[in-house]
């Protein structure tokens, strides 16, 4: 700690994640394209909680056991044996309402796990869509940060660097900021800030090739827009439920 | 493979090094400050070849055996025991014409033998020092190339991911890149390219701040001069050699 302000880390990839001190921090997983936009998606659209499992196999037992929705991708498309996958405009309030959701996806709920098991003081859920309440909450908790990418099975991604660097935008000043990745995803947000969508789909990172394959340009363009569902989605005791 | 072309990847950590299909690559070992930068200069400078080594016990173990020059750091200065360190400034041809050099630094070394030990089709050395030399050769090789940042104890850094982006920026249109790593890279590149020791300096990079704590402001303005050292050292039965 310098200055008196707390540390500012970003781990690029799952893979990094050992490599940062998470017992102290508020860990913020972000996976934008789409696991951590769906749920604060449906929170936000009054889903009761939702429960992030890392297999499908769990999420079909839980599912079960629970009476709940259940719903997760691989490689991009729903899991077989779930019933939804892991797009936003899935989730309106007329279907998720007070309801739970069971989730896994290819890398966001396998994050959040790993950031569990290392022993993370606090949990929250960032994307574009809650990026506000994000950043107020990091300012307001006064801990040290670990903005923790979601990747595409630990190989580093634009979009979540792109969002770690959105969010850094927002909130360098509060933070001592001694680490490289931070400084490159600032740079990244930096050139990409004037136009999010066109720079993604300029660019052509391999997420946009994959999703756009599937006929799904619309979801990324929603994953990419600021505030569409201010709500703070934090992890409690199996479940993430509204800050 | 698409179009013909060979694949381009960057791994921007070691500890990512494992997600890259590197049998059939051309691995490029990237440690701008400075251990690549100083194998470069070095062989430039006439040594007979450079050894590197990775542990200190076996840094001294060989050089004796061979009566060789020891030299190599750990956390940026000379390590116990060996004679010489890591600066591209110890090695002019008066000292190390016709010589043996026994290398182990904290990063870039180890890179090298993870590389080895997973099977890599070839190894060279890169730094800006070479830049031309490297990317012709990877141009005429025709082969699949994977980008290896030495990176600081796993931790992604601004100087190797910026000289991945010097090397795509000048390859590209011979290379199939379909990989984020590869395209933050050269968005880094461009960013910086227009004067890359000011920027190095004024984004206040973590090993910037670690060297220049030592004094070596003047290695890192080095470092960062394109070809300055117009040579190809390639990994060949244990040792370094110019190509």
């Amino acid at each position: 700690m310098n200055n008196g302000k707390p540390s500012l880390y970003t781990s690029l990839s799952p893979a990094l994640l050992n490599l940062y001190e998470i017992k102290s921090s508020v860990v913020v997983i972000i996976d934008v394209l789409r696991a951590t936009s769906t749920i604060t998606t449906a929170l936000y659209n009054g889903a009761k909680d939702i429960i992030p499992v890392d297999s499908v196999d769990e999420c079909i037992r839980i599912g079960k056991q629970m009476g709940a929705i259940t719903a997760g991708e691989r490689d991009g498309k729903i899991a077989e044996g779930l019933q939804h996958g892991n797009s936003p405009f899935e989730y309106p309030t007329t279907f998720i309402e007070n309801k739970t959701l069971v989730l896994t996806t290819t890398n966001g709920t396998k994050l959040l796990h790993m950031a569990l098991s290392d022993g993370a003081n606090q949990i929250i859920i960032g994307s574009f869509a809650n990026i506000d309440c994000v950043c107020e909450y990091l300012v307001k908790s006064g801990k040290p940060v670990l903005l923790a990418c979601a990747a595409w099975k630990d190989r580093v991604n634009i979009e979540d660097t792109l969002f770690a660097g959105a969010v850094i935008n927002q909130i360098k000043d509060h933070f001592d900021i001694n680490c490289d990745s931070s400084k490159m995803a600032l740079g990244l947000f930096n050139t990409a800030q004037s136009d999010l969508f066109g720079y993604i789909k300029n660019i052509q990172i391999t997420h946009f090739q994959r999703l756009s394959s599937f006929g799904l340009e619309k979801d990324i363009e929603h994953c990419l827009t600021y505030n569409t569902a201010p709500v703070l989605p934090i992890y409690k005791e199996g479940k993430l439920i509204k800050a």
